[in-house]
């Protein structure tokens, strides 16, 4: 048996009756995209919604948005205790409605549904498992992803939901400052992200959802899985590193370089150039973030400083994405994507340069767009650390 | 960013060539259900099949299995090297294909797929933000859930699975032991779930995945998320725990009485028959297990004791489900499900009786069905356990 997860624990700090609030605004949405329901499974858009988290297994739970009327949170029996006491069912926005084991609960969300239907929205994490099941059941209907309504919602936090993606961001920069200035150098990566893995919980994190520690050549792998690599003297280490607080993300990297102590391990020119390079393209494209800019431009503020220096081909991916509840989400900050920035949305800044079998860099930060410009949720110094380790 | 998780580290102990003939039983799996291939998105089933765990992300990662001919882990560029690195990559066995940011994924696995496809399978995790991209670049096509090959291969575990499902099980009878024996009264749940999932990681659990801690009334919610409630003497306490170890799941629930070191606060005579129902039928269900029987025998086992004491409304779920790269997956011991047991096949055996508002009762062991009869994988022991707490 596996539990359902805590969401709207101690320092959860979206009020209650911000749930009615979104509900509405996603009911109008679905009259607006002609979508007669919205199905939302287990993930960040059920905690969006209703506030309410579980873990994604097989047995289905889901909230039912039809465009107009009542909204019920469909979910096992044995779960009807944890689901009466989410803030959209406690605040009456929501009905709850539970199936035995030895029911259909694709037959009991299918009654909560219109007669006939002809499109419906699926969360964007509901699993094949399930959209296929009810893809089966009503063979007429076309499904679209339901981010079609809620990622307009979810795409612009509002001031609570800032204020806990800067707890957040604040929390993971003590997190890299801990590390930075410990013992590294004789260690496995695997046993410092350990390390960071208790710093994060230690710190407030929901859970240390992923420590990416990339020494020597395993600092050009951008998404290096921590291993049994021992660290030595005379490396950089990318340390990419966050999880939830209060369901929403820290996202945070910094790049150290460990001397072991011995200053003719220090770092060598061609990485003090590349790292100089990268500074400037992370600061030029987190000062580029102003409402009205479109997302692709941010990218290429980095990409163009990046090329320019001769490292075009070394920035292998996107310069950063959305954050909130999902580590990933829109808006992306990305070539082709002409999507424009608002106040209140929220993504990080993270170019890299790796130069394969080598070595590699990257600096992230969370950043804001605000009114006026950029706000920078991470404090962590960006300046190339070099540590004795 | 977010990390790649590592699966293949120092404790799998499955052969890397057993990669490749999971592999060829799934193709000559998807030819005998007339499937032109197996599409696997980040899961168990990626796991199970090429050894390679990844964070579920927007970013595609794809085995793509056809029926017959060469097979191909499409993964992001910024993911290559942990790609090239999996047991079924470096053994030969699948090819590696990576996509640019600004590239289209299903393009990329459209073009390794058959000119024409029929049916293709989705693994069950898939997302519907995938799927549903799929099926709109695959009008033509049929999606069936890829389980309908990948469950028989993975429903009976070899004997490297048993090994490592024993390993996850023992450590978390340690926990289980550790915390009943320590201090519980005055303490939050929530505490002593933060407790739990410390000693998961440190008995070598790759990640606390969940740790109930129903005290008092909340003992009668199965599915109780760790609260602020405080534990008082005089009153049970269910913990139901686990996570992966080496990638395969542990999951053991006990049920302990806090006196407080009072001993007028011992359990009451209601609970103690409760609690004598409960612990006879699960060693009456777990003693029913052997090849043969059906999975809703093992329930019916259970569900009659209990229902012979008056309690079958009080038994709210289904007694077990299968257990391995999942927490949950086939098979399931349900009332409906005439599925045999076979040698190999682990599961939980875990009736619980639960009397609302007021307390309840859970124990749950880990059973192999092995030739003869039940192999236990739990140690714990499953008297009611009376401690000062």
């Amino acid at each position: 048996m596996s539990a359902a997860r805590p969401v709207g624990d101690d320092r959860a700090a979206i009020p209650a009756a911000r749930f009615a609030e979104r509900i509405g605004r996603a009911q109008a949405g679905a009259r607006a995209r002609g979508l007669d329901a919205l199905l939302v499974g287990v993930g960040p858009d059920l905690v969006y919604l209703a506030g309410y988290g579980a873990m994604p297994l097989e047995r289905l739970t889901m909230l039912v948005v039809p465009a107009e009327g009542l909204v019920t949170l469909v979910v096992p029996r044995l779960e009807a205790t944890p689901a009466r006491g989410c803030p959209a069912v406690a605040g009456g926005h929501a009905a709850v409605a539970t199936w035995e084991e030895t029911e259909d609960p694709v037959a009991v969300v299918r009654g909560l549904l219109p007669r006939v239907v002809g499109r419906l929205g699926a969360s964007d994490r509901l699993w094949a498992l399930h959209l296929l099941r009810f893809q089966g059941a009503l063979p007429a209907a076309v499904f679209e992803p339901a981010s079609l309504v809620l990622r307009d919602l979810r795409i612009v936090k509002d001031a609570d939901e800032v204020a806990l993606l800067r707890l957040a961001a604040r929390a993971a920069d003590t997190v890299i400052h801990e590390v930075a200035f410990g013992r590294l150098v004789g260690r496995t990566e695997a046993d410092v992200a350990h390390e960071i893995r208790d710093r994060l919980i230690a710190a407030g994190h929901d859970s240390a959802e992923f420590a990416i520690v990339g020494s020597g050549p395993n600092s050009a792998s951008p998404h290096h899985a921590a291993s049994g690599r021992v660290i030595r003297p005379g490396e950089p280490i990318v340390l990419d590193i966050g999880g939830p607080l209060g369901g929403y993300g820290s996202d945070v990297t910094r790049t150290i370089w460990v001397t072991g102590g011995d200053a003719a391990h220090g770092p060598d020119d061609e990485f003090l150039r590349l790292y100089a390079v990268l500074r400037a393209a992370q600061a030029e494209a987190t000062h580029a973030v102003r409402p009205g800019v479109a997302c692709e431009r941010i990218d290429l503020v980095a990409r163009e400083i990046i090329s320019a220096a001769g490292h075009g081909a070394h920035f292998i991916h996107r310069t950063g994405h959305g954050i909130g509840l999902e580590g990933h989400e829109d808006p992306y900050l990305v070539a082709g994507n002409a999507e424009v920035l608002e106040p209140g949305m929220a993504f990080s800044v993270e170019p890299g340069i790796y130069l394969e079998g080598r070595y590699g860099a990257r600096i992230e930060d969370i950043v804001v767009c605000g009114e006026d410009g950029p706000v920078v949720l991470n404090e962590a110094p960006r300046d190339l650390l070099v540590v004795t380790g």
